[in-house]
């Protein structure tokens, strides 16, 4: 099959990868569309030092078992199931856990991928094969009220005017008022503004010390640095990108100021289906590109150009 | 007066500071006793850029106001009571706050201190002058259940056996059955089993991501990272010591594992007072030494030897 993997050199696209070995409870699902997240780019730069078939934001066909020919989406944390955090509620930690196009799994940036049977979800008829590429980074970002408690009137800041960001963003403002986008790119934040989202360019100095939550979306190592300044005594900071390598910064002020900091990464996937399925969450304004599979590598570099939202790829036709 | 100052080229004594000025609303109290924290330690390391006379924890007795002639401590925070972080209940993060023997205004390390009357609570009989010592640190350990969320079951670590510590695994233990001070002292480590408290040499390499919660209290800048090696995914880190100066460290597991970091300052007083009078919480055993003000200098050298647990100021007599 054709696969875009990452290898010692950096990414590549191979005409000839043998298809993937279902494991037991697995089943084999055929790529329609995949989508570049922030965490690809990561792992290109060394992060988690993955080798193998880039890929976990997809929508295919499963090949074979109950949902056999009909379009699923997929988690993409691999857990054992019998260990305790798998039996207390936590699968998604499972320490011998893989996860699709992260760790230890091939990913979905190929024909085919092998993923555990309950991980799929069916898409419904509302949404679209483009559409449910964003059911993974969506469900991130619902992770976020499944995790903190906010409150209407709660002034949240979003940082990051990116893929991840806007996701948050749309998702935040469903349940406070008071939701601002600070990015540093005029055009991303226009197409922000158009989804009626209020935003404000990092330039503009937005006010200190002042947000009730401020969910770090940047992919960037100095996100944690600026939450700590916009975020007010007792506020929380949520993280939702990781960074590859090691970060400085003063801890003090964490400690001083009584901030919570709450790491966050993958969400519940009823959540996502059932908003988008709603048409509750946009996002076919994020699509900035679309390349064919076999031009992955240039995909992969246009999705790290600053002025660039979601890049998808088309793998196979319905 | 007498006073231990935090000069440029380090603490010194002073024979003939003048007499602190009492602003609007503070009151004079004439110190009795006073105990060396961390902080100081790291204050003369240089955190905060403090200069003026150290000091913050103290039992004294004040010489005007409804409390004259009578045993009082002093919450450590001089807030404004007027701004929007005043009046909404957080006067401990008012922007515009002084800090005793920390930030602006002049500590306890000396015959007398000016203090806002508001801050001073009476201290009962039932507490003896050195025990009330104790009330600002005991506070701040309160300050950990009125933050998060305990659970009987939880297993909770305590990192560090010195004076935070063992205060800390006190008031946990009264909440959680399942208390663990992971020490790098076998001689704090046997105090603190003499209190009833169950105990781990952290070289003995303690059960790797199992805690609920944890909570640094070593002061040193491998707190955050040795935390984040004990607990579990999906727990709690809860940092109550302050680092001087820059940590680096790898963030992407706080994401990964959805870790929450909870910074955690100072507390109620009114519950440590209680616990106190209630003979709840054990201070006497971490008593290591006791030192005239007048050799406040070589005291704080002794407060920062490996095996001291609390330090104890001798100012004025009853």
């Amino acid at each position: 099959m054709r696969a875009l993997v990452l290898e010692e050199n950096g990414p590549r696209f191979l005409a000839d990868r043998p298809d993937p070995r279902p494991q037991a409870g697995e089943v084999l699902v055929r790529v329609l569309r995949a989508g570049i997240c922030e965490t690809d780019l990561q792992l290109i730069q060394g992060y988690k030092r993955f080798r193998g078939v880039l890929g976990h934001e997809f929508v295919g066909i499963a090949e074979s078992g109950p949902f056999a020919g009909r379009r699923v989406v997929g988690e993409i944390n691999c857990s054992c199931g019998a260990c305790d955090i798998c039996l207390g509620g936590s699968p998604g930690h499972c320490p011998s856990r893989r996860v699709i196009g992260i760790l230890d799994h091939d990913g979905a940036f190929a024909d085919r991928i092998a993923i555990p049977q309950r991980n799929l979800h069916l898409v419904p008829d509302e949404i679209s094969t483009d559409t449910a590429v964003f059911v993974e980074p969506v469900a991130a970002a619902y992770e976020i009220p499944a995790q903190i408690r906010l409150n209407r009137n709660d002034r949240v800041v979003v940082l990051g005017d990116g893929r991840l960001g806007t996701l948050c963003a749309q998702v935040l403002a469903e349940l406070c008022d008071q939701v601002f986008v600070v990015g540093k790119h005029p055009e991303k934040l226009r197409t922000l503004a158009s989804l009626g989202l209020s935003t404000t360019l990092l330039t503009g100095k937005p006010d200190a010390r002042r947000a009730d939550v401020v969910v770090d979306c940047t992919g960037s190592a100095s996100g944690l640095a600026t939450a700590l300044e916009l975020v007010r005594p007792r506020g929380t900071i949520v993280l939702k990108t990781t960074i590859a390598g090691t970060q400085s910064m003063e801890w003090a002020p964490v400690v001083v100021d009584e901030i919570t900091i709450v790491g966050s990464r993958c969400g519940p996937f009823d959540r996502a289906l059932k908003a988008l399925a709603e048409h509750r969450i946009r996002v076919d304004a994020l699509v900035s590109e679309r390349f064919d599979l076999a031009d992955g590598v240039k995909a992969l570099a246009r999705a790290s150009d600053p002025g660039v939202l979601k890049v998808l790829l088309d793998v196979n036709a319905t």
